[in-house]
């Protein structure tokens, strides 16, 4: 079996399997708040966890807010930047943003009266720059907040974000980083980042499912979404769910080991997609002139289903996508395809394959097999 | 060893342990919104777990909402009910809340303007049925919701909630009833119950930490607290936290099978109560008079410090807390005592025993010799 839905949910990473057979073998389980001996050891692991996570992520230890994963970090940053926001009425989104950073935006656009923006994207699906600078020295007194991902989960193409964040702090405005694909995938230090916030989730790192981490720059200026009783210091409240935060300490410490491997990952990848792209000449690569993640390639065969594909690539006992996993059951063109301006034909052709820096390189040679061979089946009953 | 502190969390269950070693063994691990078959065979072990759920909880399938736990579900019912309110004004809650919602009342009434009335209790730490009854008869078109627990997380006693909610019903107030100490504690039926609105967290049940249901009588009314990409039929977004949820199904059928050991549990209690009375005349049993949870015993014995017997008690591998673990540090008399008028020579001296439907009755005999043995050599050295 090939697991190639990485960007969609990473499979309990080995070394959490390991470490939680050991600790739900051997315990403590008790509320790390509790005064009692077992209270303590719990909450010593926890905050051991947070620690190895603060180092690994390149942040301060109070830097590091538990919760239960990115959507939860998006809609606190989101409540705690616009909650008393009554001057500035502009949000800044882009085309290619997760529906989570659509979806609570638009939120605030009909409940709040907010406007939102969104930046276009160039055929290569990576953010105007240019426009965004125009943008900001148009309204920049009246800009509230700006929300763009550092990697986007179906190209995988990375944006600039080191400009976008300058041009936040230069300007003063909030910035929200959606890591949620880029963090476990490449290298990360949130220091050197520089963002006023990132995200990320438990199971796209091969964690507990229904664990994250939200990073926040200025934690005393956070407002929590959930109150609660004063866990996380009064920035997310409910009883922490320390045995899913030690399984990120676990899988990240596990990632951060791998990352040696990206570079031949990479050239393994390209040489995959080059294959594709010889043997079947109207192939596409989606991103293909941007930098993007060493572990995705979204393809598209014109003419070809991607979900045609998808199904016979499982009947080859390989697991890919046609889009995000949220907008999967639709066969249409997505989103960040559409606002890549990506025609309708290669849209609703492409598959993602996404794997992680510990699958075997071997794996892309088997893909180039089972793709050239669903390619060569379908093309005989191209379906539009 | 005696683990004595069930209303602060559950260890993980039995059940619940041999369930895990098996499910982290064998997969599947996918995002459940994915259309691949690992995706779909994921999606549905979770919603088969979301059926077991609704059964053991006497709900439909669809007033199932899977989230991080009860503080969570909290701050969704307060965010659902109070978002768009403008003409009703007042919140009602009891002066024994948990701190999540009194924090969340407090929230609302800080920042929106809503005023709190805080419903008075009796010294056995009942809330004042007569008094709610006169609030409401005063107020009735200016109350925008109540909030009331089903029993109490430091006394265990069981609150009025069945003539709460009739009061509510039959005055069209919306009722969140905090049901987190309730729900595997004693039976529940969520339909008999007709709340609007209860709460439970999976660390009280023996479920994996970071779990919780919010049980929601008409769905269609709740407004997400965590936007995201719709998932749980968009009342709460991000990737499920599929593990987590299936070990919810499997805590709740194991406690479920339990529940016909209450009575002879709570007979045991009451023996162990009785004889720590007898040969300490000065003790006093918290909300003694009122219904109370078979698994809670909150004893106090004026002079002592209650931590000074938690500590005592621990020397003997016996667990226990003070009060409730988010305000276990403070040395002072618990804000749920203060309410039932407990003067601060009993409510310094408290200690919380709590132990689980399955936890065998001999415990009560270990813990009749081990508190009497503490009491004994702590009234030598009485410090107050």
């Amino acid at each position: 079996m090939i697991y190639a839905d990485y960007n969609g949910s990473a499979p309990l990473c080995t070394s959490v399997k390991d470490y939680l057979f050991k600790r739900l073998e051997k315990g403590p389980f008790a509320n790390p708040n509790a005064i009692h001996y077992l209270g303590s050891k719990t909450l010593m692991g926890m905050e051991n966890a947070r620690a190895v996570c603060a180092k690994v992520l390149g942040a301060d230890f109070d830097q590091v807010i538990f919760n239960s994963g990115a959507t939860e970090g998006i809609s606190t940053v989101f409540h705690s930047i616009l909650k008393n926001e009554v001057n500035k009425k502009i949000i800044i989104i882009s085309g290619i943003e997760h529906s989570a950073i659509i979806n609570t935006a638009n939120y605030y656009a009909s409940e709040r009266g907010f406007e939102v923006k969104v930046l276009p994207v160039n055929g290569d699906g990576v953010v105007d720059l240019e426009m965004l600078k125009v943008w900001i020295g148009q309204n920049k007194k009246n800009i509230a907040m700006i929300s763009i991902m550092a990697a986007n989960n179906e190209t995988g193409v990375i944006q600039p974000y080191k400009e976008i964040n300058s041009l936040c702090v230069d300007n003063g405005i909030p910035f929200l980083c959606d890591t949620t694909q880029f963090i476990g995938k490449t290298p990360f230090n949130f220091k050197e980042s520089n963002f006023d916030y990132a995200v990320c989730s438990g199971h796209k790192l091969g964690a507990l499912t229904g664990t994250g981490i939200l990073l926040v720059k200025n934690p005393e200026g956070l407002c929590p979404l959930i109150i609660g009783g004063g866990q996380e210091k009064g920035h997310r409240g409910g009883t922490q769910n320390y045995l899913g935060n030690e399984t990120l300490a676990v899988a990240l410490n596990t990632l951060n080991e791998g990352f040696v491997k990206l570079e031949e990952l990479s050239k393994k990848r390209n040489e995959f997609e080059s294959k594709m792209k010889a043997a079947f000449p109207e192939v596409v690569i989606l991103g293909e002139n941007a930098p993007r993640l060493a572990t995705t390639t979204y393809i598209s065969y014109p003419g070809i289903h991607g979900q045609a594909v998808q199904i016979e690539l499982e009947s080859q006992d390989i697991f890919v996508t046609t889009s995000s996993a949220c907008s999967d059951n639709m066969p249409v063109t997505s989103k960040v395809l559409k606002a890549m301006g990506v025609a309708d034909d290669v849209g609703r052709g492409v598959v993602r394959i996404s794997l992680c820096m510990n699958s075997p390189l071997e794996y892309y040679d088997q893909l180039t097999v089972a793709l050239t061979s669903a390619y060569a089946k379908l093309t005989k009953v191209k379906s539009f």
